[in-house]
């Protein structure tokens, strides 16, 4: 168990409430996230707006895929000193803009002085129905959304100091709210991507305690790609029509990879954020 | 206006809803705020445990400030990566403690690793009542808890390298939770005392548009002393007796030092933290 872990573990013990995507109180749905500078981004990689923009969507992301519509917001924003009025316009910009794409109303927070720009966001959402990781049951099917492994490819280019696409998933997440939204009745357990595909998986297992038969090999770079921010989930075979369709409605690629059964995933790869590489 | 104060106008141009200890939406009170190393402490100050108890107690103000009951937290802990797993052990310690004392469930957040300790914590709190800032009255008596001035002095020996007591209020601040429950009824206008009183007196002359007739002259040192996290608020006259009698059932130390006019108060002495001071 990694330090990380160990540290979550002892709050675990206390509530049983921490392990999913967010933290649910009735209808009422909690996620927190940081989104800090050298740890989940460079500051040559981005700009302030996108910066700020992708703190709040991979919060979201949380929220879409606990089946939850974010509401509120708390924005905790430490900012450099040298940072110019200009600057800060930028980065509100960036809060406001997916605010409004959302309909998210930003209400409270904190600001300070600091070395570097360190953002923590809270998405307070609500859900009638929240979707847990424990819930995939024997021959569900696996899916997820999208493409994966781009994130990977763009990281490393940006590692190696070239750019990226300013349309690139690992500056834009793209989610896939009105298709999870739609087909969130039919699903049994689902999670986003962030940690890469493998990783998730092993989460799923863990929480859901079973394992996956794989239809096909899944390459490496598609299983360790992380900041993806796609949809993994499973359902019962029954509803595959109704969710086809409504991939087909709302034009998301859907990758149908494995069916549940009774065992445990593990794999090797883990942590692929690129802070968890580079620090641990 | 300093450009902190310019980021957090652009949203409250947007919502109307920041500006106070925490935001309110229906019974459900959220307070957001940041505790982060070489901005709120330096980690020579205070041990591990120190540090997390305090950066929850923070927050914690801000809700009784509101006369809300916390509930639950959210904690984004973004860790050295040399700190060992015993480390880690003792900043959980304090995280839990202080839970267990104000009877909060840590229901989630965010662990990474990252140059520094920095830490933000969201409580989640309810409240029938809540008191805003907004709400002082003319002719109103404006008081605050306990005494002020020795934060300011501990914060002046810290700088020197020098020690200072466990039992600083700078170390673990004292607050007045029960005394503040009790007598919220009949209190007008409430906010904690975080960047020094008269800096606090002149965001409640902001809010509620009133100025203060004051008793007495109140010294630079008690009136600029910040980290105090006692309480200032404002009442009709007609409950003198009555919040006296509960400062006297709880022991707190009740200063009454001016009464609400008509006008406005500005200070010359502004943001309090220490943080404000070095890097602004």
């Amino acid at each position: 168990m990694n330090k990380e872990d160990h540290f979550i573990q002892q709050f675990t013990n206390q509530t049983n409430l921490i392990g999913d995507d967010a933290a649910v109180i009735g209808e009422m749905v909690y996620s927190q996230d940081a989104f800090f500078e050298n740890v989940h981004f460079k500051k040559d990689w981005m700009s302030l707006k996108q910066i700020a923009a992708k703190s709040m969507l991979v919060n979201i992301s949380d929220a879409i895929a606990m089946n939850a519509i974010p509401q509120y917001a708390l924005l905790t924003v430490a900012i450099p000193a040298y940072y110019s009025t200009s600057d800060m316009r930028k980065l509100a910009n960036g809060f406001k803009k997916v605010a409004k794409d959302y309909n998210i109303k930003i209400i409270g927070g904190d600001t300070i002085s600091n070395e570097k720009l360190d953002i923590s966001v809270t998405i307070i959402s609500k859900s009638e129905n929240p979707i847990f990781r424990n819930g995939a049951k024997k021959d569900d099917l696996v899916c997820y959304t999208g493409d994966l492994g781009t994130c990977k490819k763009d990281l490393k280019k940006l590692f190696k100091g070239k750019k990226i696409s300013s349309k690139s998933k690992f500056i834009k997440p793209k989610l896939k709210d009105n298709f999870f939204y739609e087909i969130a009745k039919y699903v049994n357990a689902s999670l986003d991507i962030s940690d890469g595909l493998f990783f998730e998986l092993e989460r799923l297992s863990k929480s859901s305690k079973v394992g996956f038969e794989f239809f096909d090999k899944i390459s490496e770079n598609i299983g360790t790609s992380g900041e993806e921010y796609e949809m993994l989930f499973t359902f019962p075979k029954k509803y595959l029509e109704k969710i086809m369709a409504a991939s087909k409605k709302h034009n998301i690629a859907l990758n149908i990879f494995a069916k549940v059964i009774e065992g445990k995933y593990e794999t090797k790869y883990k942590n692929h954020h690129f802070n968890k590489r580079d620090n641990n």
